[in-house]
């Protein structure tokens, strides 16, 4: 890793491309947009989907696989979805050979596809809830990509669930909300806010679109999952009925829920600095790196009681010896630093002696002297130290760069220093939301659940308030 | 579950449909050739995915993954490979709106993608073994599909390794057959035959192709999965060289290997008897299904009764106790054995009273009077036993229908009675491998590595024989 990281002042956008690929977490395919997510990556999206999938079972989903193919009537079949999707849609038009009669689009998402087989599936209140997850490649044409924060195919879940009522179907998506929330406070160490989004910002076909909101380093807002709730639009385009309780018919509700590999952007943008990647303890796939120290003399003699400290160590954690001899020590603290690994262990001739070892924290970059026999307990108390310590920082960073703008000159000043989120009360035009929009780049992140004080008046147009956003440049 | 499942000795063919359908494991989708995969079939491929990703980590492999659309230009590189799959390819020619300058092709299997990738990642021996996997949707444009078996779009893994040497490619190769061949053997209890494929029957691009192969409970061959030494091939379409420990430049040696959503439907058509599915322990999602037996003036009883054997069970199987007021004991007897769960636990009030309960065998039938007490030693024991069993009972029907057939009329009249695996001599001529085809439907399934005594005459043309063959009608 000879190649030098640009420093996150210098080039905000060069340093994330820089950890990227020199942590060889993803790289450019031949491919338009799409990216390879190489073996370092993909170790991060595992324990991302272990976790997630674990949560889903927990809250009694299970996993289906619908295929990737959707006949291009089916996503007309909703008017707002078909034109939302419309423009980002990859058509296959032959196969074996030939033209095909009706041509398949690849699927966007899995609505559509799923609730024609929803229709088959679903005839009586008994057939319901049915609570299903999908893990899955997407793809989407989008004009401008970034590595996992933007590409034509990406990896996701998406949940999609029917009810029985309403009532049903908005506590299944806010449960989602939550799950989502719950994931990224605590194992991404990602602090988030949750709210509805404003109707521009919504899900095409979705009565209400629920987010997780998260702030980048350089202050601005990544979307981090989202929950809809799609009450009836669905099962109306694919007439999807059921027999109630009460024997009369009724449409069935619904929601949908996603989260991707844009988890990982997110990760690495929301933690790392400008030596590398850090990454949360609780999703690191190596969690502890052990570099011993040594000479052509003492090589053998450090190696074996680094083999022992590893060997206290592999039971409970994910823990690599580094026998690397190209390579000098610096070198080396210096790539498991690039890495991310949580925690460093030194181990040269001296420690040895003293029968102890230096743990170097990845966080803070904090180094302290451990006797061999307490380096288990050190280890394990570390770990959740970072964890904490990296959504407290995430945490402290966004609020000190979150300010309460109150009217529009403010506004416009606060957007052209790139300073954040704007905490401001809006009158819930989507005029007002527009021109927020041309003027500063801004849009609404979300109307957070904590509506607070509405006792003001909309930041751009200065009537009657009736809403609490928060705004922010987007990714 | 009142519909009937068509008795095998009627038509095999739909009583494999019938219980896919029944058992809720997969549904026909409104795209052409595409199934559903459902929760109930989804859940065996997870306990597929878990177990064989372990095994793959345990050689030393990583996931990673590579863009599902291939340019397709990369597909024609490899002569022999764009021959194989030109017909079975699905095309996207319009995305974002607009025309393609290049067609996509969706991948039917990665290895021009990713060898595409290696050459940007490869310049040193130091740089090998790649030792990479993929879990992935693949597509081929299938004429004729069968749910599981054959499908447009299935799941699957595909390893994709490099190498410095002929050798360490071939050690690879033979390796990941034996993963395959032990996962076959000990998880789904599927005895196979391993050996070498034909040419006519190798992977379009590969040197060498080696196959495990199992007989079907109607006598037919099904590949389950593939290991293939793919030499230079690749590395030389995509000029994938590497400086070699003396200095030299080479290209790279590779293999490629895969197994498939069709599992699932070897499983199935293994194992599964008139009654409905029949699932291996090891794989089963749902271990001991608990079926009480009371009347309203009982129930409560019973209820907490069988509430105390699914908590001493709960810890070591995955038990599910059915708490259904709806239906009679005989037809939840009969829906727990159509879903093929391996063990079920009887528990009426005669039982309670006594102290006892009985548990029923899915492979057997048998049912035995158990106290409480031993009911886990039981259940674990019974497991393995099932497990077993399973195994002992396909393997002796394979070798009960695999039998030394030496000349040609006895071959003709062997294939005629649809009789199962031909053991017999070939001279290794495609000619002879190509009449035996035509006359009887009958193919090489493997060269097994046992070649025993070969003193003999080809089965076909009665020239001297060179190789020992497993012939059959495949899938």
């Amino acid at each position: 890793m000879a190649e030098r990281i640009t420093p996150r002042d210098e080039n905000y956008s060069q340093w994330y491309i820089d950890i990227v690929l020199q942590a060889k977490l993803a790289d450019y395919s031949p491919v338009k947009g799409c990216m390879v997510i190489r073996p370092r990556g993909y170790a991060l999206w595992e324990k991302i989907q272990q976790t997630m999938d674990r949560m889903f079972k927990e809250t009694g989903h299970t996993n289906a696989y619908f295929p990737l193919l959707i006949p291009e009537s089916f996503i007309r079949k909703e008017a707002e979805h078909v034109e939302g999707f419309s423009p980002e849609l990859a058509v296959v038009t032959h196969a074996g050979g030939e033209a095909l009669e009706e041509p398949y689009v690849l699927r966007p998402t899995s609505e559509t596809i799923i609730w024609s087989m929803y229709k088959k599936w679903i005839q009586s209140y008994r057939d319901l809830p049915i609570l299903i997850n999908q893990w899955a490649n997407v793809l989407r044409w989008e004009k401008r990509t970034r590595l996992f924060l933007r590409t034509t195919e990406f990896l996701w879940q998406e949940g999609h669930t029917a009810h029985e009522t309403r009532e049903e179907a908005v506590e299944e998506t806010l449960r989602m909300l939550d799950v989502y929330k719950t994931f990224a406070q605590e194992y991404l160490a990602l602090p988030v806010l949750t709210g509805i989004k404003s109707e521009s910002e919504k899900f095409a076909g979705a009565v209400d679109t629920y987010a997780i909101e998260a702030m980048m380093q350089d202050k601005k807002a990544l979307q981090a999952g989202t929950s809809h709730f799609l009450g009836q639009n669905f099962a109306k385009a694919f007439d999807v009925t059921f027999q109630t309780r009460e024997s009369s018919m009724d449409h069935v509700w619904a929601t949908s829920w996603g989260v991707s590999t844009r988890l990982i952007g997110a990760l690495i943008m929301a933690h790392s600095d400008d030596k590398g990647l850090v990454v949360p303890p609780k999703l690191a796939p190596t969690e502890v790196a052990i570099v011993p120290i040594f000479k052509n003399t003492t090589r053998a003699q450090v190696m074996e009681y680094a083999g022992q400290v590893r060997d206290q160590l592999k039971d409970s954690f994910s823990v690599v010896l580094d026998e690397d001899d190209q390579n000098s020590p610096g070198w080396k603290f210096a790539e498991w630093e690039m890495l991310g690994v949580p925690l460093r262990i030194e181990i040269g001739p001296r420690d040895m002696e003293q029968g102890k070892v230096v743990v170097a924290r990845r966080d803070t970059g904090e180094k302290t002297g451990v006797n061999k026999e307490e380096v288990r307990a050190t280890v394990e108390r570390l770990l959740q130290e970072i964890q904490a310590n990296l959504f407290n920082r995430a945490l402290k960073f966004r609020e000190e760069h979150t300010e309460k703008v109150e009217d529009y000159p403010a506004f416009i000043d606060y957007f052209e220093k790139e300073s954040g989120f704007a905490d401001s009360l809006w009158c819930g035009s989507p005029e007002c939301e527009e021109k927020a929009k041309e003027d500063t780049k801004a849009t609404i992140r979300v109307l957070p659940f904590d509506q607070g004080n509405l006792d003001g008046s909309c930041v751009v147009c200065g009537k009657k308030a009736g809403h609490r956003a928060i705004f922010g440049k987007a990714y």
